[in-house]
């Protein structure tokens, strides 16, 4: 079978065997954005000449913005609640192909604010089919970070943090990004902006300290970045779990070390997990929809 | 005299009698960012036909982007504080016309990090003169948001939070401003984001709950900038000050309103002067300091 993580900005598929190892890897930048409504040509083109006839996709191509929408399924939710809300596109969207998506979930009630993901549930699949254990904490950062509590080999509920996005709009459009200079990663600055979020001051008098330790000669530009990502990743793990507590990180190489370091100066430890565990969640998941794998 | 406040974005210049009572205003959007280094020729078509020859500026016009930069004076500083800071410009600066500057201040090791204003300390100078008591609390909310305590008739330690700005680049470039629709204040949502953020959740996830609660339908596109705006101005509002505290507001009229109505939902009164104190704090400093007014 073919499993496709087709989010806003990125595209990725992966051609498995039966078992459900990865044999082929192809990536493309034709996210949402990107695509705008051709998605079966542009499907067609990234997984042409692999001859497995399902394809299981999820992510953002499942939304109300994508191909087909796939209502929400509600959280508490495992695997077997996720493969009952799995919808099969009509048989001609793509010649040759069986195609189906994979729902993303909602958790209302639950905390302040009702939440939902697009993409990580099927991460979420693969991390519970790796651990086997019941409960655990998972935190999948990114544009938009999900915290993620798992009770019983199911997802109990979660919390979507904006620090990514937040990072991004305040690098590119505010008066702190344009104190800034490209540089490579600062550990120290990094360390510094997490110490400083997590203890419990106000972030929007954090946010202009950027500037003021900056005029002050506390951090040279090239250290500016890294510190304001300490301060929104700090600011995002304050009240995120206790010292002591273990979490499991979902997430690319460099993204997964810096949240694995924050967590270490919180008195957490944590294990990551590359983000190709969503090829073997989706696996999980046609399984459990005993589709032919 | 001339009273001139030359910020970032904007420039106000007051013609004023001896004693410092405004006879004429005239404004331009001949901020620093639009001046690029233009200052005399802006200045001298802007308070053209005022026959006053002292002319004394306050605002980022004495920054290191400015006309001429002015040094910070350290808090605690009062009115003879600032006025001993002031620098004139050189004679030949504008033909005819004497020129000074107000520095700026700063303050040092009070908070978590350094904190600086310039302009808003001539609005503080201005309140000093009217209020005549010892102690209050200040806001000047903006872009960069000031909070001061004023002990015995100085300006005692101050924090800025970057409410303002946060506000701006959400609204213009995040997936929350794209969900948002142009619509009038809405006073019903306002309050909601006040006192969700003031009910001490994490204000990352509280931020991606402006798309959440869109997306659940229990706020339209048209109350989602109000919201947002609730939601940051009660995030700066937590933790500054005491239920039952007074505190004095100064910014415009649209503004002032909405954090008196933030403060009162916090269980605080507030009292609110106009942006046109600026000229009242400037005429007191150029007369502390024996210029010609």
């Amino acid at each position: 079978m073919i499993a496709v993580d087709w989010g806003t900005t990125s595209l990725r598929a992966f051609l498995l065997d039966e078992g459900g190892q990865v044999v082929d890897v192809r990536r493309s930048e034709q996210g949402l954005l990107q695509v705008a409504g051709r998605f079966a040509e542009v499907l067609d083109s990234l997984i042409g000449g692999w001859d497995a006839r399902l394809v299981v996709m999820a992510g953002m191509v499942g939304s109300r913005q994508g191909w087909h929408e796939v209502p929400y399924v509600a959280a508490p939710a495992g695997v077997s609640d996720i493969a009952a809300g799995m919808q099969a596109l009509p048989d001609d969207a793509l010649h040759g192909r069986e195609l189906w998506l994979v729902p993303g979930l909602q958790c209302e009630g639950a905390g302040r604010v009702p939440d939902v993901m697009r993409g990580e549930e099927a991460q979420l699949c693969g991390l519970l089919s790796v651990l086997e254990v019941g409960a655990c904490q998972v935190l999948l950062p990114g544009t938009h970070s999900k915290h993620v509590q798992v009770v019983d080999g199911r997802v109990e509920r979660f919390a979507t943090f904006m620090t990514g996005e937040l990072y991004a709009v305040l690098r590119q459009h505010s008066l702190l990004g344009r104190m800034m200079v490209d540089a490579p990663h600062d550990d120290d600055a990094f360390a510094q902006g997490v110490l400083m979020a997590s203890n419990g001051g106000n972030p929007l008098h954090d946010l202009f300290g950027v500037r003021t330790r900056a005029l002050f000669g506390q951090l040279a530009p090239e250290q500016l970045s890294s510190y304001l990502s300490g301060l929104l990743i700090g600011l995002e793990l304050a009240g995120a779990g206790e010292r002591g507590d273990h979490l499991h990180v979902i997430a690319s190489a460099a993204l997964a070390q810096r949240y694995v370091a924050a967590l270490a100066l919180l008195g957490r430890q944590a294990t990551s997990h590359g983000e190709a565990l969503v090829a073997r969640g989706i696996h999980q998941l046609a399984c459990a929809r005993e589709l032919p794998v």
